[in-house]
């Protein structure tokens, strides 16, 4: 491309000859980003030159992005090693975080460096299953009643028409749930090592037309939102999505100290006042004090959907006083994470392996998957420890200089 | 830097000679990035190549990240031009929406052609305060109501103490809850164009302070969850937290048929038992389709906090088919934005001027935060008038199909 | 009994010779329970005569009451006839409803004449289950997978050790979740005609006895919270406890406007504002106008437990304006009803025979039961149909004056 | 009366001649109560007997109940005494609850006894106020912010309005929420010792006019479920509805082993996992253990509204092991109580005296009603650590049954 092919093209669009999604089939993509950049550095005085500074090809990006001006570069580090005694992963792990919080990684890692020391942290994977939950009208509660007996003898014939769209989907359940003259069905999928919303989405679309050929329902949104995707809902909370994962560690008290500068019960005191009295008051679905923070930027760096950040807002995490250290805890009740397709931009995110091999290989099918979820929730943990220690020893701190007055 | 070099200050940290973190004291930022990438391939095997294809000067990038290893490049796209009527924002607007799932953008911008078509998009910042809820321990119910009643008649004196610290942030208010011997202070602040949760926990620290001197309260931890950051809460649904903002359009049914290819019937019915209904069933806190999908990439091409995309969640969606067309409303209680620093990594965001100028120039003050806010609602808005018409259609298509069988 | 008998009684407790218990250890309980009122009306010189002129026999209430003064009186009436077609239910019911609300019945039986000259309620119950969920420690999450993946494994064996203790109960579930090193495990009984909640801890409570036998988990309470008993909580919102059950109609149109005074579109629009979106913004787990109000009066009717006066909140409450009428529907996820041991209290309550055959004698067994859940169902949408007619007429009326200006 | 007279009139209605709801205007108010057993006994075989052995006058109960046919005798007894600190309430009190499930006043009453025995409780009402939201439409968001910036400018004006229709409430604020095109305002009064609530209904009723003639908004219904009444909802456990009580108790450790029969530590560790994480994951809005229980049986022996039981589920339970002694809480966020107008139906109450005075004599206005939600609150926290140290001990006692193997 030549800048000058691009500033053509923009006049194109300055005069109503063709519209802004249009350009790529007048030009490169990369042309056509570029007369883009013109059209709104032009329109809003901006400098879009960083945006246009992207390293990859426009064109391997058509099927992630339209109406393409460029990219956005997150800077990316490493947290690590961590070592995980998992149900899939196993043994020392690195963790990628992109994020542009400065100091969220040296936090992030002070909690990885006590947990390793420490002897590492448990995690496992206790539910796993990805749902989509389409909602469907009938006449009345009747109805309802009878679709949902329907549906709960024939999870075998709905199970023939959804697996029929995937290779490597499987039905797991069908709960049905009645509102008056909505029927909502719950479909859950074991996705393997994929994250697998869009393959429950399509195999829940062709179970959704045997439920409407063999019952009196009609769907009427192939989500209704009980999956429920996206939305800090606490049918996720309880019935899980995803992948529900949960990690611990048992730390020595004197390393408490020595690593984190404050006391066992000085955290303790802190989530309790904080992570669960505080967060009961506010009507939170969250009990945490940032998980969002990890999640989010592991999510970044790994090619997660960004949309799902708020399934880790979701964490409750516990923390215990026990005889021989400081017990802590952080469980997810709903991580959608994958490892196939999750490169679905694969060049920009370089393929970091992390909780085994990349892609779906995992042995059995879904153990990559499942390690990468145990190892975000270990991240998650270490994040944890060392807000809650930064709170708590403030509080110290103070009440140090407080003594010495 | 040379490739050597980096291999070299691999090969150190290999010896464990070095540490992870220490390589920027060795070599300059974009030598120890490239050293990181060394030690990660070899132990993963992954390909790391694209991560090192960053554009940005490593160094620059020092208060952003800690162990940097490269960036994750996301591509950007425009959805626009988007009338919107709103309280600061004025005119035309293209709103920057940065993901790698396809179809987003060219969805949105649907529902943003109906929109323009229509007239354009109404929207409103209604409410404004940043927020930040320390948790102090006090010996009983009876201090905690001392400490309560002190607090709401000094909320003077804490302002003093609080504005100390920020030469633009104000306080509004301080609302004390209690649980107990817990008592929780939620400091509301007037951040004006800057997102301004930085500026509300040091101006709050400097707050506890005083109530520490002043009152038998002893602060337990600087947040205390009725904040409430990063976590679905309801005290942010009812009170909001940053800009609470609404946007809503009115569309006559004719171009609600040939636009979106269904009726305003239909997307009533799919809104109620979906985003209403539906959501009920969930025990959710998010009435809505997917706004996430919308703030989350807006906020990933705008440089806010990633980890707040919970926020955009929790938002509630309407629509009512009026005589004279489809109403249609987005209500978002909590949207954390800000214009100053927001380019926390402004080589990275090029400085996208979204809702007025880039920056913390706004008059009055914060009316630039305010129409990015109102922009990105009136985005959200689109992307759920499209997502509703996608799901309500193919349930008319499926009708047709049938009548025709 | 004589007054002085009672007034001696007394004296003796004030001489500290007798403590307030002791009574019935010195006499009848009627003497004792006048005895108490002789203490109480000169400590507080309240007249306690009312309190007093109840006319069952104390010694009767021995097992429902402890410290006995009197009783308490409530007003009791009737709506009705309700025509129910329900699963249980059939043909038409007298609803008995106890308070001291005034207009509260006229209200509830205009909606039920409303529906029986519509025809008719149907009602459903769609699920049906009594749960009880003791906490159980672990040392860490391995455990609490393990402890999960045994009782998964083994329900049959926890369920020989529940139904031991019972002749009636079923264990039909145990569903495991856990937070960290606590493990909830949530067991659903078939309790027949009973409530059921004192059969499902017994039972529960032999199969913990199994649990720590048979795993390293050690019970730390019977009741973990998850049951959830008594709490507003989503568990039970989206899982159902004791019966979930739906009653719904569809009323003519002209009906609503002769019957109701207002028009159905009038009514859709209250109750999509104020249920659905008020209820929405308010952070409600209840989506309904006051379905609490005819659960709590028909619980005191018929001795069901009035603490459980919570579970009638939780409904959701839908109204759509279809072509041939306004259909209105009401669905309570959790409704704890019972015939059997429900006259807990028999002589006061009189065996008032609503849903068919009072007691256990229910063909299948638990059928009375359902049929007393689908009469309460018919009767809160009685309801909240006039109601919401109440409140939307009341808007009518003066957008009518309005006119008349 | 005579029987004849009521078997008669029962005759009249079976012939059609008279309605059920007509009786009154045809016989004194027994007599028709009676006709209406009659016909109730022969629909259903029931033995109405006890239901009308009722001892007060039917006459006296025409404001209470519509279709009356008797009254249930609920037994009452008595807790305490009870030493309560209040803000309002001073000295010894006993509390009266009426209940038909046995042990309960046992359970409550081994509560008071500990807490008498450490010194009585502590408590105070934190926050008081009765609300009303109705639900307003506006045409879009930009009207939406328009009515409420003038209502937060007017408050003044609608307190005029509101306060015309009542001798004694006291507007104390108005706070708009908007959602789309629809517009609450919380109206909230001081209604001095009374419940308020219809009270608080009237008045908004008044100043809803104003705001309709001042200002674009139309009234949809006069309650828009931000009120929120009888739902369980986060707006109240945020914001207070009614009276925001808590109470608490410090108990020296060895009292807790003498008098409760377990451990601090244990009942700290059954309150933390089940009331805090176990309702956590629940997504409860109630984190006690029986809160309601101690409510619903103070509500209906004291004459409040029963539906308002769900309040009393809301409360947060916290317990400490503090170096000088467990130390337990209860704050229970909106408790709905009043002693105006509270004997709504005195005859059957018969006055108990809880709290001071009896009405609306407070000194100053409102602490009658704020001492008797401080006892209330102080009952409840007895029916807390009862109920935990039975939970806990059970645990002990298996714990020692193991060691003993």
């Amino acid at each position: 491309m030549t800048d000058s092919d691009a500033t053509a093209l923009a006049e194109r669009v300055r005069d109503g000859e063709l519209r802004l999604y249009e350009l790529e089939d007048h030009a490169d993509p990369d042309t056509a980003a570029a007369a883009r950049r013109h059209l709104l550095a032009e329109e809003t005085g901006a400098d879009l030159s960083a945006v246009g500074d992207y390293t990859f090809d426009a064109a391997d990006a058509e099927s992630n992005i339209e109406n393409m001006v460029g990219a956005v570069q997150v800077p990316m580090g490493v947290v690590g090693p961590l070592p995980v005694d998992g149900g899939a992963a196993e043994g020392d792990h690195h963790l990628p975080l992109a994020t542009s919080e400065g100091a969220l990684l040296a936090s992030v890692n002070r909690g990885v460096s006590t947990i390793r020391n420490a002897g590492g942290a448990t995690a496992r994977v206790l539910k796993s299953g990805m749902t989509r939950a389409p909602v469907f009208r009938v006449e009345d509660v009747a109805k309802a009643g009878e679709v949902s007996a329907w549906v709960r003898e024939h999870v075998d014939v709905l199970a023939d028409a959804a697996e029929s769209t995937t290779s490597h989907g499987e039905l797991q359940d069908v709960t049905p749930y009645v509102v008056g003259d909505s029927v909502f069905l719950r479909f859950s999928y074991d996705t393997k090592d994929a994250m697998g919303m869009n393959m429950a989405t399509i195999a829940t679309e062709a179970a959704c037309d045997v439920v409407e050929s063999e019952t009196p329902a009609d769907l009427v949104a192939l989500s209704g939102n009980l999956c429920s995707d996206k939305k800090p809902a606490a049918i996720n909370a309880v019935e899980g999505r995803g992948r529900t994962v949960a990690a611990d560690v048992l730390i020595p008290h004197e390393q408490v100290e020595e690593r984190l500068d404050t006391t066992s019960d000085a955290i303790v005191e802190a989530n309790t006042r904080k992570n669960l009295v505080g967060s009961a008051k506010a009507g939170a679905l969250g009990f945490n004090a940032h998980t969002a923070n990890v999640v989010a930027a592991a999510f970044l760096a790994l090619g997660q959907d960004i949309a799902q950040v708020v399934e880790g807002n979701n964490a409750i995490t516990t923390v215990d006083a026990r005889e021989d250290g400081l017990y802590a805890s952080v469980t997810i009740p709903f991580l959608e994470v994958g490892n196939v397709g999750r490169g679905r931009f694969p060049e920009a995110f370089g393929g970091l392996e992390v909780g085994g091999d990349n892609g779906g290989g995992g042995d059995p099918a879904g153990s990559n998957a499942e390690a990468l979820g145990e190892v975000i929730a270990g991240g998650a943990l270490a994040g944890e420890l060392s807000l809650l220690a930064a709170l708590s020893s403030r509080h110290l701190s103070s009440a140090h200089a407080e003594l010495g007055r």
